[in-house]
C-alpha cells in the first residue's frame, strides 16, 4: 500500500470535515490510498455500480459505535467491514461494494484513525467489498468518542434466494457456526473497567463462507447473525416471527472456557452477547446433518443447538443440569456500545 | 399517518440500542409507521431492491450533524434526505431508496426525535425515496450531540449518463440555480450565539426538478450541488479538476438581501456558505441561454454566474464594483456542522 508522504496533521480538527483544503487532503492522503479501487472516485457526488445480470441487489446498513475503537481481534473499522458483509451474506448475496461514512472528534489522533482506516482496507480486500462512496464529517470535541462509523453494504444474489423468518416450521432444527459470546466478552474485557485481563479475542469476522457453505444444502430457510442481543435474542425472533418454542439444549451449545470464566465472575449470560463471526442457522429436519457437515467444512466447531417445536411462543433451554429455564427477552442494556 | 399508540417512552435510553425488547419497540412504534413502505420490513438483516432493465445502479452517502437539530426552513431528518437526494440527482439519477442509520444520544428528548424521523418520512415522500433499511445505536450522555444521521441513497439513471468533471471545456458557462448561502446563514443564526435573530430560512430541498429539467438539455457538462464550503468550493473543484480559470460575476450570483446582511454583520462571504437546495452546473457556451430557460421553469432565479476560461487555475471573481479578486480555497472551517 503505497501513501502519499505529505499528510503531516497530527490531530483532526473541525477544518478536516469542511469541505476545504484540509479535508480534501485528508481524503486524498489518508482515505483513498488506504481504500483504492477502481470504483472509489472522489469527484463525484454518487458512483455508478455494476449490476450483475440475473442477479438481485441486496442492501443492509449499520452503525458502529464500539468502545474502545481497538479491542483483541480487531477494531471498529474491521467491525464495520465484518458486520456489514455478515448482514448480506445471512441473506444469502455475495457482498461487493460498501459506503462508508465516517464521524470524527475534534482531536482525534491521526494514528489511531489511520489504523481504523487501514484495518477496514485489509478487511473490505479479505471479503472481496470495494469501498465505493464515503462522506467525513467532524464535531467538536466532547460531541462524539472519537470515531462512529456507518456503512451501507451492497451485494448480490441469484434471483429467488430467500432465507426469511416464514419459511420456518415446527420440528426445524437450529445450528450455529461456532462458540458464541466472544466479541461481547473480549469488548468487555477491553474495557478494563472491570480490572481484568484475559487472552479473549473477538470472533469478528466474515460469515459469508458459512452461509455460502449452507446455501448448498436443500432444507435451509433462515439465517442470522447473533449480534447485538446474541443468540438468545436471535432465539426470541424465531419464537415471535412463528408463534412456536424456541427450545435450545445448553449443553450442545458451544461456549469457549475463557468466555465462560468471564461471565460467571461478572454474572454475563454469555446466551446475550454479541457475537460478529457466527452464524445462526434454521434448517430442515431431514437435511439437518448435511447442513452440520457442509457447515463444518468452514466452521469445524458448528453444532446443532436446538430445534422448534408447537406450543407457546417462547424460548425454553433444556440447561446442562437436566432442568429447563425460560430465556426472558432482552431488557436492560448489559454492553452497550458492543458494535 | 398511523400510530401505534403504545410507545410511551419520553427519553432514549441505552437499552433502545441493545437489540432487546425497547430497541423493537422503538423501532416498531416510531420508526416503522412514519417511514412505512413496500420495501421495509425489520425482520430481515438486508433487503432486495428492484433495479429498473436498462438503468444504471448509482449510490452515494452522508453524514448529519447539524447543529441545532432543528432550524428554521427544515430539521436534521429531511435535510439528510435532501443532501442524499441531491447528489444523486447532480449525477443525473433519480433517487429511489435510501438507508438511514441513527446515532442517538442517552436522555433524548422522544418527542424531538419523532419531528426529526416525522420530517425524514415526509422528505422521502415528496422526493418519492423509500426508507428501506435502518440501524439504530444509542451512545451514553455526551457521547454524541442529540442526534446524528448517516443516509445512503441508490437511485438508477439511464446508461451512459455522465456528468463528470472531466467532460468540462474552456468557454463553458457557470449556471447557478437559486440565491446562495441560506442555509449556511440560516443554521448559523439558529445558532443564536450570535445574538441575532432573522426571518432566513434554509434553502434546503430537493434539487432533483432541476436537474432532470437541465437534462433535457444539450451540452450539459457537470452538476454539482453547493453544500459544505458553498459556491466558492465547487469553483475550486471546477479549477483543480480543469486546470482552468473559473472566473465568477459577483453581480450575477443571486444573494438574498437577508443572507448579504448577516454576512455583513458577522464577516462571512455568502460565497462560501452552505445551500442544500441550490445546484451549479456547466454547460457548453452555444446551450447556455437554453440551460437557463430550461432551469428557469423550475428555478426561477436561476443565473448565469461566470465561465472557464484558459489560464492558472484558479478562481477569480469580477467583483459588483468593477474589480478582480482571487478567491481562496476554504481552510479554517467558519462554520462547523452545517449539515
Amino acid at each position: 500500500m503505497t501513501r502519499a508522504p505529505k499528510f503531516r496533521d497530527t490531530h483532526i480538527s473541525l477544518a478536516h470535515g469542511n469541505g476545504g483544503r484540509m479535508m480534501r487532503e485528508l481524503i486524498q492522503e489518508l482515505f483513498v490510498p488506504a481504500l483504492a479501487n477502481p470504483q472509489l472516485d472522489t469527484g463525484v457526488d454518487a458512483v455508478s455500480l455494476p449490476v450483475p445480470a440475473d442477479q438481485e441487489l441486496v442492501v443492509t446498513t449499520d452503525g458502529f459505535t464500539v468502545q474502545p475503537l481497538e479491542f483483541p481481534g480487531g477494531n471498529i473499522g474491521s467491525l464495520a467491514v465484518h458486520g456489514t458483509v455478515n448482514d448480506l451474506a445471512v441473506s444469502g448475496a455475495v457482498p461487493k461494494f460498501m459506503t462508508l461514512s465516517v464521524f470524527l472528534e475534534e482531536g482525534l489522533d491521526i494514528e489511531l484513525l489511520r489504523r481504523v482506516i487501514d484495518a477496514l482496507a485489509n478487511a473490505a480486500r479479505e471479503c472481496g467489498v470495494a469501498v465505493v462512496a464515503g462522506d467525513t464529517k467532524v464535531v467538536g470535541r466532547g460531541d462524539c468518542d472519537g470515531i462512529y462509523l456507518a456503512a451501507t453494504g451492497i451485494g448480490f444474489k441469484p434471483r429467488g434466494t430467500d432465507f426469511a423468518l416464514d419459511h420456518v416450521r415446527a420440528g426445524d432444527r437450529i445450528v450455529v457456526s461456532g462458540p458464541i459470546g466472544d466479541h461481547g466478552a473480549a469488548v468487555m474485557l477491553a474495557r478494563q473497567e472491570f480490572g481484568l485481563r484475559g487472552d479473549l479475542r473477538s470472533d469478528a469476522a466474515s460469515v459469508l463462507p458459512q452461509a455460502q457453505a449452507l446455501m448448498t444444502v436443500t432444507g435451509l430457510r433462515f439465517m442470522r447473525d447473533p449480534t447485538r442481543g446474541g443468540l438468545a435474542t436471535v432465539a426470541h425472533e424465531l419464537a415471535r416471527a412463528t408463534g412456536l418454542t424456541v427450545r435450545l439444549s445448553e449443553a450442545a451449545i458451544p461456549v469457549n472456557d475463557s468466555v465462560q470464566s468471564v461471565c460467571e465472575l461478572l454474572g454475563f449470560d454469555p446466551l446475550y452477547l454479541a457475537c460478529e463471526g457466527r452464524l445462526v442457522a434454521v434448517v430442515a429436519p431431514e437435511t439437518a446433518e448435511a447442513a452440520l457437515t457442509a457447515l463444518r467444512t468452514v466452521a469445524p466447531r458448528a453444532a446443532l443447538i436446538g430445534d422448534l417445536r408447537v406450543g407457546d411462543s417462547q424460548v425454553v433451554l433444556d440447561t446442562a443440569f437436566g432442568g429447563q429455564r425460560s430465556l426472558d427477552e432482552l431488557e436492560d442494556d448489559p454492553l452497550p456500545r458492543i458494535c
